[in-house]
């Protein structure tokens, strides 16, 4: 991994063999970054996505170990006791062009990822939501 | 809906249960957004998302009633005779992490929706275009 | 193409006919653009997307002349030899609302293009990476 600040956004690169959400939460321990809205995309050649079912509270997992260019990576950083908090969601397309999907585990890069990741000036934790089992968007009251 | 804005930003979750174009809709009422850009990751248990084909002068639309991930959902809000105009596209998974898409007519939120929208500092309007039969973006003359 | 730049931010249209990665290169040259974060939706009726296998060092390539929605659109402009350097990924969907993907050489709009492009201020070159074939993001020393 590599990045530069520009203001308030961060371009990185990160590179192949790199774990997106492990490298993701480094740089966000490293920089002290609580909120901040992430946009990404990249080739990994591992993913594992998921479906979180809250109908049925089952959650749908498959694992890809295959190229795969990242389509989209979209979410953001939070907080959740006193740590970052990833929350991010891909689109990968297969050899064939065709696309899968999900709530994101794991992206190991085969090739290179390229983040821009935007400081937001504030704090948003996550709470447990009871409905449906999630850590949800925790808006610190004023 | 609860949300927050920070500087130009706004970051929003929305429930369980409540559609995104209507919330979105009262969210640009409420605050008077009038120019911003859309980001969000979700769940849906319902969508409905369509495509125009503009060769054909058909628009195809396809209506899912199953949990989906929304692996992005990404696109604008500008203004049109007086009102909020949205104008998004999203991409979502079904069980087997397969992905669907299209230009969003409706989408029923099962989980949550997070939602960061960035506030522009400007007007866009809405003009119909003869040649596709759509709104486009109309550029206030200076 | 029109546009107007807000702050930071340009709001785009392309139209109809045009080809967005040609488009936004001149966008870019006519501006001055050189580091930008680029967000849009849209729809097309040509595309050329594909996917590079770094482990076979082949580059799979798909083309689609058909109606498709770009759901997502998404990458940076950096900077290569002096000129512009698009590197964006995109979703597409197809009458079916499948979606199909991938690194994007070539799309053609049928109806029109909507752009978000936010300036970042700063410089990030491209430098050829001897592991993986590709010109990755390259950060001028300090």
């Amino acid at each position: 991994m590599e990045y530069r600040r520009f203001n308030d956004t961060y371009v990185v690169r990160m590179d192949r063999g790199e774990e997106i959400m492990g490298t993701l939460t480094d740089l966000c321990e490293q920089e002290g970054i609580r909120l901040a809205s992430v946009a990404a995309i990249g080739a990994v050649d591992r993913a594992v996505v998921g479906l979180y079912d809250v109908g049925e509270k089952v959650y749908h997992k498959k694992e890809f170990n295959e190229p795969m260019e990242i389509a989209s990576l979209l979410g953001t950083v939070t907080e959740k006791d006193g740590k970052p908090y990833l929350h991010l969601h891909a689109t990968l397309c297969d050899a064939n062009m065709q696309t899968h999907g999900g709530h994101v585990n794991e992206l190991r890069i085969s090739a290179t990822c390229e983040m821009v990741l935007r400081l937001l000036p504030g704090e948003v934790g996550r709470r447990p939501d009871d409905v449906t089992g999630l850590n949800v968007f925790d808006f610190i009251k004023e």
